[in-house]
């Protein structure tokens, strides 16, 4: 409370409406499963795997978090019209870039939808050498 | 994951690094119990009650959000050097003043530090007439 | 570019439109005129002084930022709906709480509308004593 | 005030250490000269394009805003320590996706030093066709 939804795997989600509401709502982490010590990483972070969110100005994607397990490394804070406006839907997305460090990172994204609050990811572990 | 880290009632916990640790890293809610539809209402957070938080370089509060519900309300960021600066310790306070609407708020601070991660306190009912 | 926009005195403004326009965007900056070095010190950041602006969804005021000199203190965060809402008029305010440092602060604020850009008001000078 | 610093061309400025110092705090921005109605449109903002940034808990990047004339579109927040950490130096860097409107865009992007303040870069025009 605020309530944090999880993506869960929607192939086992029946209702079409529902796997469309969990898979945009979702942040999907794309980046390497090794990161080189002191070299920039990059990490795309997008909305929606499958599916796109409305960019309504009631209702959009207002910011993406990347963690480090408990450690804030990057935010990124959207307004509507950015993904294309009224009545247009889209993929929210940003690469950020960050020196990876430690022996591993486990990477995990904070999307909030004005409509649907907080969601995050799974963690993606990544190994730094 | 990233884990958000609750408060739990500190007279209940025996050793004072405890104490300290769970209070200044928490944010306290302080505003009345009824806020007039329409009308702004103040809503004071401070982190820590008994304790304050260092203002270190490598180590502040680096945000307060407030939340009624799952919906995002307002949030504070603030960089290390406004509450005393290195070795000084201080209770970070923001005030927001936000337009009660609906017949009922339910207002939860979430709090970042940036060496021990995300805080949120227990919901704080209104009533809104 | 983005432009800057800043206050005018509105009673040199002829125009009703104009006055209102210029008054609901700019911050003001309440505060005492000395502060105790250590202590924490409210400073009141006010959308318009005369004027309110609009809470609608795609015209609201989506940020304030406190500056001095040269260096953010802090800034608040807001989304449509936390000051009425749609078809509402009001002033978006926050309070932020500095510890003053040096003989001198000097604040500005910084607001963002997201129909209108950046707005910024004439420093405020604060004793430090 | 808050000043805003702008990038001006180094190879006209004599002293290293300045060259140093207005390269690095300058926002670069990298994206095609035009972009497709409706479609993502990916726009790299780099922090200096010659020179690196520290990445020290009192001294870093600490925001990337992105606008398209008066408007923002999108700001990225980075923590001390995203860069490399303490006694690195590194250019910050977050990649946008806008999807782009108008017949025209005029980039511009804003970064936020905790020692040196705010930096501009001059705009970058965008067909859309």
């Amino acid at each position: 409370m605020p309530t944090i939804n999880r993506y869960v795997d929607i192939s086992e989600v029946d209702k079409e409406a529902k796997k469309d509401y969990i898979d945009r709502h979702s942040p999907f982490i794309e980046c390497g499963s090794e990161a080189k010590a002191g070299e920039k990483f990059p990490v795309t972070v997008r909305m929606g795997n499958e599916y796109s969110h409305p960019d309504d100005t009631d209702h959009f994607i207002k910011s993406i978090s990347l963690y480090n397990g408990t450690t804030l490394l990057a935010e990124a804070n959207f307004v509507s019209g950015t993904m294309g406006g009224q009545g247009q839907k889209n993929q929210a997305e940003v690469v950020f870039n960050v020196v990876a460090s430690g022996p591993q990172m486990s990477l995990t994204a904070l999307s909030y939808c004005t409509k649907h609050g907080l969601w995050e990811c799974d963690p993606v572990e990544v190994n730094v050498a």
